[in-house]
């Protein structure tokens, strides 16, 4: 019997459970959550009241654990491993797996539950009634099982504190600079922000490690300025006092990430993109994960990449309500919830000095 | 004094007039036209009744013809050359020029009138009011005035007739295969096909001239079809029968070329492109005209790239406003006129064979 914290309706408070995680099957691996962080499309994902079978579910994505037992087939980790679990697949075997130009692994069907049998292991102990898992990954929880597919081992020397931070957010955004944009050394960019986004300031470390040599951010949050200039942005402007294009003719790229609620649709003029403008759509930063997430990580051990920055409160996982809480007050801009046994209240950074990038949430195992 | 078809109101009929075209001034190339075709483009831009400062003019841009005379500096060409006027710059010195990401140059002014004094070279004799310029080129006329920048020299070899083919649609559409969206051998390529349209098929001819597999014709015009087929396209949907997504994931293009009528917009539901999608916008398919036309000159005399499929009509410069009519009525798909003396009614080709793609225009000078 473990704690996870259950989403019994949409945007309604998450309600700490006792539930049973069943082992894994083949191709299958069970994770110890260590740290797992709250990201904003947890909250996108349990505002959508007509999303399909969704409650109750386990939500949670950005997670790092420890490798506690592994199904038949599973070679490429073993139990101890430090791991992250990802949403996006890489099979590894598949044409786009194989292919430079694809980070979309086509070697799983595309589905709710676990991606080969569309099943869950998560269930009430005492009814066995099925809890749904989340997008492959479902981190809110002190066990989950994870395809394998969608497990990144992780050489020892990166915190698990730090090491789920790589698991979407930050990959997402510095990606999005790296592989999808490709930011050239000098060039100018824009990154257009979202009032609760941590990702767009990941953009911009992105684009400074790629050696932009101008980058502007473009936010209505005043309190994300601070955070930004030391994570590389150089000019902020208020969305509310420009017009115009921010994109070059001719070759200016838009890259557009993250996930939007519902149907919505960009709209986009034809004369504006006419003259060699284009608009790039990135999941996951353009990353694949396997290859790519070790990479960043030895970027941050290498001093290359920051991450504590993103971090301003630790929490115990018994307070995962307040994080959505700060979440969607905007008095953080995401939180990030860690399971590595630090405890509770360690430190309230964000709080403290008035600023809040992403909630740290700990919890005793 | 010069005849020229003029247009005085949009969407009326043009006027067959005398101009003064006034000497072609510092950087600029007056030009014999000898063969102009009709554009969809003309006819967007025809029919626009809000059209700023637009009556009356000249139009057409699809040209080919013989130097004239030169203004003061221009050096790259001299009397006597063939050459073909494009709407798209090259002045080869700007930041755009003298990248290889972009084909729009900024070296010059983006205006109406000639371009780098907004004025325009064409007047009535009798009152001197001026006659405006169109989109830098002004093909509908004896003799017109272009800035050297919009000015391509050809070597010898390709007749007026086929050169004047180059100078916008064959050049929108081959490019937009070959240089935006870089079709690679083997690979599998939808053309959505406007129904006047002539340009989808030199889209089609590109996609076959780079190794493309398969080449999905969409198309709700079956008239089209036969010269499709021979131009490149392996199949043929309609897409009033097809529902669903015709671009890869992880890393499929849709490119966007030729001009919409007024705001259009293009609206990009969020989750079609998230996954990895683009969409591109391609003017001149991407192409340097100074560069590139040659380029494609040389292809169509080694038997490359197909041009004479693309005519079905010769017809007199005065019979201008039955081309008009034939490409408004859907008869054919985009008027070609041609003014190197071969005289009217040389061939019907289209109307004889119950087919119809370009219109040839010819006139005795």
């Amino acid at each position: 019997m473990d704690a996870a914290a259950v989403s019994k309706v949409a945007g309604q408070l998450l309600e700490m459970e006792e539930v049973e995680v069943a082992p894994p099957r083949a191709h299958e691996v069970r994770i110890r959550i260590l740290c797992t962080s709250l990201c904003h499309t947890d909250v996108t994902f349990w505002r959508m009241k007509d999303f399909p079978a969704m409650y109750p579910s386990i939500l949670g994505h950005e997670a790092a654990g420890v490798v506690e037992s592994v199904g038949d087939g599973v070679v490429e980790v073993a139990v101890g491993d430090m791991v992250v679990p990802v949403f996006s697949a890489q099979c590894g075997d598949c044409p786009d797996c194989l292919s430079d130009r694809s980070n979309i692994c086509s070697g799983l069907p595309d589905r709710p539950g676990m991606p080969r049998d569309g099943t869950t292991r998560f269930s009430y102990p005492a009814t066995g009634e099925p809890i749904h898992n989340f997008i492959s990954v479902s981190s809110f929880t002190e066990y989950t099982v994870v395809d394998v597919a969608h497990v990144v081992r992780l050489e020892p020397g990166v915190s698990p504190a730090m090491a789920c931070l790589l698991s979407c957010g930050v990959s997402t955004g510095v990606g999005a600079a790296w592989k999808v944009a490709a930011v050239e050394p000098g060039s100018s960019v824009a990154v257009f922000s979202r009032r609760r986004w941590a990702s767009d300031w990941q953009v911009a470390q992105g684009c400074r490690m790629r050696g932009a040599k101008r980058i502007v951010g473009v936010d209505l949050n005043p309190e994300k300025r601070v955070i930004g200039k030391r994570l590389g942005v150089t000019d902020f402007i208020n969305p509310n006092d420009i017009g115009g294009k921010s994109v070059s003719e001719g070759w200016g790229k838009t890259i557009v990430l993250g996930l939007a609620s519902g149907a919505a649709t960009i709209g986009i003029p034809w004369h504006d993109i006419l003259r060699g403008r284009s608009v790039v759509g990135s999941l996951f930063g353009g990353l694949k994960p396997k290859t790519d997430i070790p990479i960043l990580a030895q970027k941050y051990l290498d001093k290359e990449l920051e991450l504590e920055e993103f971090v301003t409160h630790d929490m115990g996982f018994d307070e995962i309500n307040t994080a959505f809480e700060l979440l969607t007050q905007g008095k953080c801009l995401d939180p990030v919830h860690h399971l590595d046994g630090r405890g509770k209240g360690e430190r309230r950074r964000g709080q403290a000095q008035g600023k809040c990038l992403r909630v740290r949430v700990g919890v005793t195992d």
